[in-house]
């Protein structure tokens, strides 16, 4: 826990990649936060724990931030990640080590657009009143998982509203298919993937019932949009123990 | 207030028009309510109180609403009402009326579609998170009012939402305008209306901060959108006395 | 060839399904064609013959579309086709029965409304110009087929006018796809099908290249938008010996 | 008219402006182009002259930009106009200029990027097969003016292509209008200017007719996306004498 009036030491993961220069430049803007350690691939974890880090961003890839995780906790030091690939496996695992570090708090979320979490936020809030939800996601060519980790997430989400307000599956009457035309399936939801040049990370929901829809869209236009959640997530997490799923719960 | 296991007694305002003809359609076929009176212009509004109806519904004009009204109050007759033109004033007067027979239900709705019910309370819950907000209505060309109803009150829920969260006035440099381009101001937001042949009922509310931009839109299709909410209203009153604005309370 | 003046003559197949109806009381309504007969099944084919029918119109279904033609083109009877299935190997079976025929026309379209026709020749015009392309179509969820007709149409116009200027793949860095997450492969084009209640029928094409996208959206909101465009089809066809793909050479 | 295999000599105008800086950096980017002069505010129109400049490319303001366009026309060198404002007058007096100089080309374009042009191109050829048409765009709050000028000249497009063909005013039945709500009028055609952070340029055309719409939408993410589009009208004009209006006939 941080003491009050002195700024949060944070160190950054992946501080070389295209959203860890964007965190490193918008934490060196804030008064409240002191950028103590930028760490990419090569160098040693241990300058977080050296400069004494309280919190370290994570924006790396899927196969080294488990890693990093796994080593931060047991430095005891908070984790704000925004790195995806987040099975409900891999979450049980950090929760284990958690349970082992009690004081400290991980925020692992798909999406720090304030936009964004509204829409996970609203998509679970309409889901029990709509028979019909697909969710189409809209991503530059260049990503290379589909769907989007976000996708991902709101389909659960919505899976989860519709299992608890006892609705059954989504009416579907398609018998003649050509192959993944209709999606691929996310916990009963269908999700679409678009890529094209031009696009940069954008997503909608539709809903549907007896005569109308109801369609919720993010648009990202530049990574600028993810800094005011990830500063919101520095702020919250060291205050903030044990494991937290997203920016809903801190807005 | 109804009796357990009886069907409430409802009687329609506007019965030959298009929506009053779907609304007594929809009454038919629902077992928990009975179509007592269908009562149109020309037509004496007492076939109500003699048919014994304890629900009103109006979808009639401006014109002739506050009449209607009137008139039901004094009847002890709970209203649920679908025709435009609330102005503050014609609410005041209609809380005077409710101040006497406090045992009166009255249930005013811009919009009776699940989908716009949600659409403005996700814009009220998202409109301190962005500096702008616009909304833009679009309907057929026959429709006489601009903006529509709908959009008149959510931009009064968003006006006041900001006002709460102590956000000043949406930016804009415009200071070279062709008359109008910018829209209507309705509580300090832009409304734009669009009409068009092959519309029916559609309204999209943006909201943008840096970088991002979150969209609300609601699609009417046709009339039938419109009766689940009609079903909830009409249950509702029985048991809900004063005046209630909006569907939002009820679901 | 209709002699001038005189009305055209004209019978429906599939004249009891929703589309054959809305065409019926179409013709009707029309002073320059008369309606002649209309079938549907168990009903017998001659009656078209029988009452002297210059041009047959066929809402009916892929497995009895064939047979239908295959008759009409027989008796020397012009034929305006929206019932869907066309894959090029039925394509060329009806141009080897006109080769025998030379004086008969047959048109067959994917879509009827005017604004589908148009939007499928703005993505031939635009294709060249576009390293990206994807086709999300969005219809209700009593359909049978994914994609729609239209949208293979489509995704092969687009195809072809890609191939002609040499473009290559559309550029696309996915290697970890939940299966069916980037839809179907039609003619190296990717398809979207959205199912859901509300909706009626929706197409959406994305062009993109760098910094920008170029959205053609079109929406059907009930079965009359067809009607102009099988008007169009049925006025055309008693001039235009031999096969027709679509609308466009139409306008 | 430029040697062949010899580089096209290019002058910016406006060179320190946002759209300025992009185009120098293409220019040198680009094998068959040579910058030869960087001007802006302070700086002397001469140097173009004196370095021998074919080409200018003028990206500046409403209120400098005819003096720089009568000065290079003076002097026989070719422009290629960014910069927003142009007036029927202000084209005319343009023409006036050229005519006396009948070797010397001028390109002026609302929009440079493809998407844009297309949906120009789109937007013309629609026209005549819809009763109804609208135009709404999107921008960034920083813009001084509304409507765009690529909206501007949109709605003259349509409105000549509307003539053309025959059609009447656009149907609309308000008659209880909030000031502004319907828009700005633009030879016929209704305009509507959103404005919101997180925008940056954005266009619809939303066309309707019975039962269906067609909607063209463009999107411009970053100003690289209309870098093509000044590369190809700077190869264009050295070889097209006489005032061009837009990139349409140039693709």
């Amino acid at each position: 826990m941080t003491q009050e009036n002195e700024p949060i030491r944070v160190g950054v993961l992946g501080a070389r990649g295209r959203m860890g220069q964007e965190v490193c430049k918008t934490i060196n803007r804030s008064d409240d936060l002191e950028l103590v350690a930028m760490i990419d691939q090569g160098d040693w974890l241990f300058n977080a724990s050296d400069a004494a880090a309280e919190v370290v961003v994570d924006f790396t890839t899927p196969d080294v931030v488990m890693d990093n995780l796994h080593w931060c906790i047991d430095q005891g030091i908070s984790v704000v990640v925004g790195t995806s690939g987040f099975t409900p496996t891999r979450l049980d695992r950090v929760k284990s080590w958690l349970d082992k570090k009690p004081e400290v708090g991980v925020v692992i979320a798909p999406n720090f657009a304030i936009g964004a979490v509204l829409m996970m936020e609203f998509a679970e809030r309409a889901a029990k009143y709509f028979e019909s939800v697909e969710i189409i996601e809209q991503h530059h060519p260049a990503k290379v998982d589909a769907p989007s980790g976000t996708a991902l997430r709101t389909a659960q989400i919505i899976g989860e509203a519709r299992a608890a307000a006892g609705l059954g599956i989504v009416p579907d009457a398609t018998k003649d298919e050509v192959s993944g035309a209709r999606g691929a399936t996310i916990d009963g939801i269908r999700v679409h993937s678009v890529r094209s040049m031009g696009l940069v990370a954008h997503q909608e929901v539709l809903f549907g019932t007896q005569g109308e829809t109801l369609k919720l869209r993010h648009d990202s236009f530049d990574r600028s949009s993810f800094m005011p959640g990830v500063l919101l997530a520095i702020r919250a997490v060291v205050n903030r123990p044990g494991l937290t799923i997203g920016l809903g719960d801190l807005l």
